[in-house]
């Protein structure tokens, strides 16, 4: 997508070799690149959250695997690199599979050969996650153009979390369609959902949807109940982290407040997501374990002060505990729809697989 | 309440004539009293919030117009101090009704007994709203009670903003059940949302419940549905800004998505309020118009930085809009309960009046 008028992407191939990434630990505060030559650049970028989002996260591991095997290609040095960049962000579902997709596109070839492959396969990682997040995109531009009644009247979108295109190679989930509308000429805005504990509404989608253009407003995680209360939300669009095969969403936490707003107040409630996040062996929510973060996360907060710096400050009273849960699971019965990239079905195991007929035989 | 084993108040009488409060506006990073001895020391505590809470914010304006009266007790002089003071908090229901009751109690003696008698009337003021919030608290205790099922097994709380004695003179509203069954050896432990944007859970509440000794955990707002989910909450105890007659209940933006997730949790869901709250002209919530603040305090996060200080840091990406209402409303059928000082009642006109009957001839 755009920053200011300028097309972007989170990663792409330099002509010297080495592939460059937006620094997105320094958003939304300041917008700088970095340039990966080597397999620590890689490593470093996705450990210190340089680069963070799963399908981002895949794409630099990926190409952090072809950097490796410049000067060295050997057996050896595949396996040295696949353990090192796994080990950055263990719990990554992506970047496994970014892994192995590289390692089996040179698994025949001479070690020759081998980086200029790893290198294009990594290239066909990030364009078939394009691919993907624009097929997400059109297929929910449907959605909200049929929430578009008059060309006067904009269509408000709540958002939770960032599932934008930084998290992504480009376009996102749950913000593809929005992005699409809005290049379509209709009038959208969006709620952004500050999303604490890390803020990632506030910071990162803001900053994204602010950047190419797409109106919105950060609201706390508390108000979007009241919003819809007072018709002024339309539907609601979420990514996932992961999808159960009757159509639970485990996604960033809070996450399940709003489609329980959403439910009472006849809002739509979608949830946008790449088959890939389709977990066919899971069938229940509640049987996800969720993952407990370092409680800093809630009582430290980290912004930019009066004197132009990054800085963190304490806002929890000294000797509180605090816990710190990163997701929660919105049962299928409250979701209007999932929107994939072969299109919109019910958030059941039967629109799964009328969507996804090969898992047929599985189920 | 106690701090460290000290019983406190948020307000109380010297012997030199002046008053004493806790500066709240240092909290909870620092306990600093302050001394008012002047109507314009009592106008800068409310106006600077050393002072918050509609109960206390009613306790310090009635003490301000008596202090005012030590000098010039004329009736100029209580027509000046009363406009000064209203105009601290204007929005404030409670710092109107304390200066009419002083004034009241004062209308008809002769200026040299009026600084004494408007004193005695500001501490008549704070005892009534202890005994009132303790009222409260015994009602209450009988609700955690029932669900303490055995010694060994601790009673989960969740509270959202602040209600507690930091609020009010002593013991506080939703809080002050838990004070007693703490108080009473039964095992509770407060889930503290930190409540965005203003943190009051996360300052306010944590300190409080902390310093008293009761054993709780902080956590953002988004992360009350899973602990609902999982079994993890007992109980809801919250305040209210307004009540309507029907029991609909208006209070701290993200109140309504707490009341959501206890309805679909099968999670009781009480307020706890004094009849002062009770709007018995106001039939339905919607009709209630919400406190729009400033965004900063969306955009814009204070807190105790590494250095000590306590400083401001940015949280939402330049350029961004944020919306803050302070608000929203809790439709009755989502509330199990209503805790006043007179008993629990369903949250219904009904309910209302079985507690109220003097409100019948109006009804």
């Amino acid at each position: 997508m755009k920053i200011a008028g300028t097309p972007y992407r989170t990663i792409w191939p330099l002509e010297s070799g080495a592939v460059r990434v937006i620094d997105q630990s320094r958003l939304p505060f300041e917008l700088t690149t970095l340039d990966l030559a080597t397999l620590e650049d890689a490593a470093h970028a996705i450990k210190t959250m340089v680069v963070r989002g799963a399908p981002l996260i895949g794409a630099t591991a990926a190409y952090g695997l072809a950097l490796a095997l410049r000067a060295d290609a050997s057996d050896r040095r595949i396996e040295e690199a696949a353990r090192i960049l796994q080990a950055t962000r263990p719990t990554a579902v992506n970047l496994a599979w970014a892994l192995a997709r590289v390692r089996s596109a040179i698994a025949r070839l001479v070690p020759a050969q081998r980086f200029e492959a790893a290198f294009r396969e990594a290239g066909n990682i990030c364009e078939a996650d394009v691919e993907q997040c624009r097929s997400i995109g059109v297929h929910g531009l449907d959605v909200i153009r049929r929430l578009a009644k008059s060309p006067a009247r904009r269509v408000n979108i709540l958002t939770h979390c960032n599932a934008g295109w930084l998290a992504c190679v480009d376009w996102g989930t749950a913000l593809a369609p929005i992005y699409m509308a809005h290049d379509a000429g209709i009038p959208v805005h969006v709620w952004v959902d500050e999303t604490r504990p890390r803020n990632q509404g506030a910071a990162l989608t803001a900053y994204e949807l602010g950047a190419h253009g797409v109106p919105h407003t950060v609201i706390v995680d508390n108000l979007g109940g009241l919003l819809m209360q007072r018709g002024e939300v339309d539907c609601v669009i979420v990514g996932t982290d992961r999808t159960t095969a009757c159509g639970d969403v485990c996604n960033k936490v809070g996450t399940y407040l709003k489609a329980l707003a959403a439910n009472d107040n006849d809002v739509p409630f979608y949830v946008a997501l790449p088959a890939s996040t389709i977990d066919w062996s899971l069938e229940r929510g509640r049987d996800i374990e969720i993952e407990e973060r370092s409680p800093k996360e809630v009582t430290d907060v980290f912004g930019r002060n009066a004197a132009g710096e990054v800085d963190r400050v304490r806002v929890v009273a000294e000797g509180s505990a605090a816990l710190n849960l990163a997701f929660d699971v919105t049962p299928a019965r409250l979701v209007t729809g999932l929107i994939t990239e072969r299109g919109v079905c019910p958030a059941s195991r039967e629109g799964l697989l009328g969507l996804y007929p090969e898992q047929r035989a599985r189920a």
